[in-house]
C-alpha cells in the first residue's frame, strides 16, 4: 500500500517540482547568517503594542464574531476600508469589488484556479515573482516571458507576445520583485492600451506600492484602465485585477491580502475561495482592521518608509564601496529588493556556495524565470533584500559578498593583481 | 473588454457552479431566524478570556515571531502538540507527519489538488459533506457514491464501487456530516482491509471525533490501517490521510486545521500549500497553541460536550414531541448534526420555504449528494444542526418545523383529521 501511495503521488504531482529555493532558505535561517535572501519585513518595526491593544479590544467586545465562521468575501468593515483606500488613487472601488484573501499568495492561487487550464499561456516579466510561478505551475501554465529593463517591462516587445494569445498578463509595476524596477508612466499607458486591444486581462500585483522612498507615485494600471473604459460599458472596473496585501505594511504573519476586481469576477473568486478555505481568519481580519483604523496604518507606513529607505541607501552605498565595477545592480525607488547582474562568465550558484561559507545569503537569479530556456541568463543574476537586516549587518554582509565576488572574478581572470580575499580573515 | 472577461470566466469556471446553499444561508442569518442550517459552534462557549490572555502573552514575548512569515509546515510546537494528541489514539505520529492547514477546508483543497485530475473518480458516502464536494468539484472530480445507514457507510456494498477504480475514498467515520451517524467498529475493519486490497487511499475526515456525548470512542481508520501495515514496510503510516481541525473545539474563526499523513505525502502537500497561501497565519497558530496548552483544550472540550450533548437531547426530545411519526431521524452519539428523513411524497424544498416563512432554517438534503442522480433521494431529507441555537430556541424552532411538516403532510393526505396548523398562530 505504501507503493500505491508513492506511484499515485508521482502521477498526481507532475507540475509540482521540489522548490530549490525552499531548501536554500532553510540554510539562511541560521542565526549567524546575514540573510538578504527572504522577502521578510523588519520584525523590529512590527507594531506589537498596537496589536496587543487591538486584540484586547476585539476579544472584549466582539469575541463571538471574531472567533466564529465569517463570510467568504471577508469582514465587511475591512472590505470598506480597502475600497476607500483604493479609491484614493482614482478607482471607484466598492466593497463588492474587494475580496479578502489569505495573503496575496492565495490571490495568485485563486486566479490560477479561475483562469488557467493545463497548457494555457501566461504572460510574465523576465524575471518575475517566483511565488506566482509556483502558484500558476500547479495549474499547468505555460509561459510567455517578456524582458524588462530599468523602466520595467519592455512594452515595445509586448505586442508579439500578446499575439500568442496568453490567458492573462501578470505584472508587478512598482518596485518589482525581484528586479526592484518600476514600470515607467508611458509604458503603463502602452500596456493598458495593448491589453485592451488584444482582450488580454492584466493581473496587477502591487504588494510594495506604498513603500516608495523617493520620486512620485505613478498611476496604477487599474486606474489607467478605468480611465480608458468606455463610459457606456456599465462597468466601474474593467480589464485589470489588482492585488495587494498587509504583509509588507502591517505584518505577514496575519496572512491578509486582497483582490480588487469587477464585481462579477469577485463573485466567481468567492465561489472558488469557499472551496479553498471557506474564508480567511475572521480573527486576524478584525484585529487588522482595528490596528489599521483611525489613520494608524498611514502613520505606520511613514515609519516603514524611513526605516527601509535608510536600509536601501546603506545597501546601495555598500555595493558602491564593496562590489567591483564589473558588477551592476538596480537602484529601486521603493520596495524590498534590488537585482544584481554579474559580469559574463560568473555564476550566482558558485557565488552562493562561497557566500554561505561566509554566512551571507541571497536568492540565485534563476529562481525568478518562468518556463524553460532562462537557466544561463538566470545564473548571471541574484536578488538582494534590504528590508530585513539592520544597517550594520547590511554593510558587513555586502562586504563579505564583495570579497566572494572578487574571489570568483579572480579565478576567472587570474591576471588581476593583489590579494583580493584579504578581507575574509579580517 | 468587459465581454472578454465574461466569456473568459464562463469558459474557466465550468466546474464551479453557483452554490445554492450559500444564497440560502444568507437568508438564515437574519437575527429573527432560528437557524439549524449552518454548522456553527455555540459562540457563547468560545473561551474569549483565555484567548485574550494568550494574545497578550504572545504579543509581549513573541511578537517578532508571531507577526513574521513562518514555515509552510506550520508552527513547530503546534505540530508537536498535534502529533502527541494523535498518538494518544495509537498512531505514532511525529511532527513531520503533521501539516497545519487554513482550516480543514484547505486540507480538502490541497488533497484535491494533489490527487484529482479532471474526470478522476472519488468514492464518497451518500450523503456526504458538501464542502468536500465543493473542493473536489473544482478539480473536475467524478463520483462513486456508496449508500450509508445508521451504522455509517455500507461496507457490504463497497467492493463493487472499489472495482471502478476511484482515486481515493473520502469518509467521515464519526458523527458524520450530514448524517450524524458513526461508522460501526466491524465496518471500520472491513473498510481498511478493502482499501488495502484494492490499493485505494482513504481520506479520513474527523472534525467532530472528540465531541462524543455517549458511547465508547471507536478506533480511527488511520490506527486500524497502521495495525494492518506489514512491519517490514518501513512506513509508520500507511494508506490513510487523517484530517481534523480546531474549528469545533477552539474556534472556527481561527481557520486552523491539520493533516496527518506519511511524511512523503506531507512533503508533497507542503509544496502545494506553499503555492496556495505560503503558510497558515503564524499569529493564529501561536495563539491557538498558547490557548490549548497546559491541558486547557482537554478541559474545554469537556464543557463543549456538556453543552452540545444537552442541546442534542433537547432537539431529540423536541423531535419526538413535535414531528409526526411518519418522519424519522438519526440519533447521533456526538457531533453537531442529525439527519431527517421525510415520508415519500414530501419535499424538503417546499418545507424549507414554509419554514423560512416561520423564521426557521435548515439545509435541504440534496446539497449533500455528490454527482448526478440523487435529486429525488435528496429532497426527502434535511440536515439539522443542534450546536448553535440555545435550548429554548431549539424547542421553539422544532415546534414550528413540526407545524410546517404537518401542514405539508396534510396537503398530501387531505383526509387527515383536525386542524393541524393551529400552532402556527399561537
Amino acid at each position: 500500500m505504501s507503493t500505491a501511495w508513492t506511484s499515485r503521488y508521482a502521477q498526481r504531482t507532475k507540475n509540482i517540482k521540489s522548490s530549490a529555493i525552499r531548501e536554500l532558505l532553510k540554510i539562511t535561517q541560521k542565526p549567524e547568517v546575514i540573510s538578504f535572501a527572504g522577502g521578510l519585513p523588519a520584525p523590529d518595526v512590527f507594531p506589537a503594542e498596537r496589536f496587543r491593544e487591538a486584540c484586547c479590544k476585539v476579544l472584549a467586545n466582539q469575541a463571538q464574531l471574531a472567533l466564529q465562521y465569517g463570510a467568504t468575501e471577508g469582514y465587511e468593515p475591512l472590505r470598506e476600508m480597502i475600497a476607500r483606500h483604493t479609491s484614493r488613487y482614482g478607482v471607484k472601488a466598492q466593497p463588492e469589488n474587494v475580496l479578502i484573501t489569505s495573503g496575496s499568495q492565495q490571490a495568485l492561487d485563486l486566479i490560477g484556479k479561475l483562469m488557467i487550464n493545463s497548457g494555457d499561456r501566461v504572460l510574465v516579466e523576465a524575471p518575475t515573482y517566483l511565488g506566482a510561478i509556483q502558484a500558476f505551475n500547479v495549474y499547468g501554465a505555460d509561459y510567455v516571458s517578456v524582458p524588462s529593463d530599468n523602466d520595467g517591462l519592455r512594452t515595445d516587445l509586448l505586442e508579439a507576445s500578446l499575439r500568442l494569445g496568453p490567458e492573462f498578463m501578470y505584472v508587478l509595476p512598482n518596485f518589482q520583485n525581484p528586479g526592484g524596477t518600476t514600470l515607467a508612466e508611458d509604458r503603463r499607458h502602452q500596456l493598458v492600451l495593448l491589453a485592451d486591444r488584444y482582450g488580454i486581462p492584466i493581473i496587477e500585483d502591487d504588494p510594495y506600492g506604498q513603500l516608495r522612498y523617493e520620486g512620485e507615485h505613478l498611476t496604477p494600471l487599474i486606474v489607467l484602465d478605468r480611465e480608458n473604459l468606455r463610459r457606456d460599458s456599465g462597468y466601474t472596473l474593467g480589464n485589470v485585477i489588482y492585488l495587494s496585501t498587509f504583509s509588507k505594511t502591517l505584518a505577514p504573519g496575519l496572512r491578509l491580502g486582497w483582490i480588487v476586481a469587477p464585481s462579477e469576477v469577485i463573485a466567481k473568486l468567492v465561489q472558488i475561495k469557499q472551496g479553498a478555505d471557506l474564508h480567511t481568519s475572521t480573527f486576524t481580519q478584525i484585529v487588522a482592521y482595528e490596528v489599521a483604523r483611525d489613520n494608524f496604518l498611514d502613520e505606520h507606513i511613514k515609519l516603514i518608509r524611513r526605516v527601509y529607505g535608510e536600509r536601501r541607501d546603506v545597501m546601495l552605498d555598500a555595493l558602491n564601496l564593496e562590489f567591483p565595477s564589473e558588477v551592476t545592480w538596480t537602484r529601486p525607488q521603493g520596495g524590498l529588493f534590488l537585482w544584481v547582474t554579474l559580469p559574463e562568465g560568473m555564476d550566482c550558484h558558485i557565488l552562493f556556495d562561497a557566500a554561505i561559507r561566509e554566512n551571507v545569503a541571497f536568492v540565485p537569479g534563476d529562481s525568478f524565470y518562468a518556463g524553460d530556456g532562462h537557466a544561463e541568463e538566470g545564473r548571471r543574476h541574484f536578488r538582494l533584500n534590504f528590508s530585513n537586516a539592520k544597517p550594520e549587518q547590511i554593510r558587513e554582509g555586502i562586504r563579505r559578498l564583495g570579497v566572494a565576488i572578487r574571489n570568483q572574478w579572480r579565478k576567472l581572470h587570474p591576471r588581476i593583481d593583489g590579494p583580493v580575499d584579504q578581507h575574509v580573515f579580517d
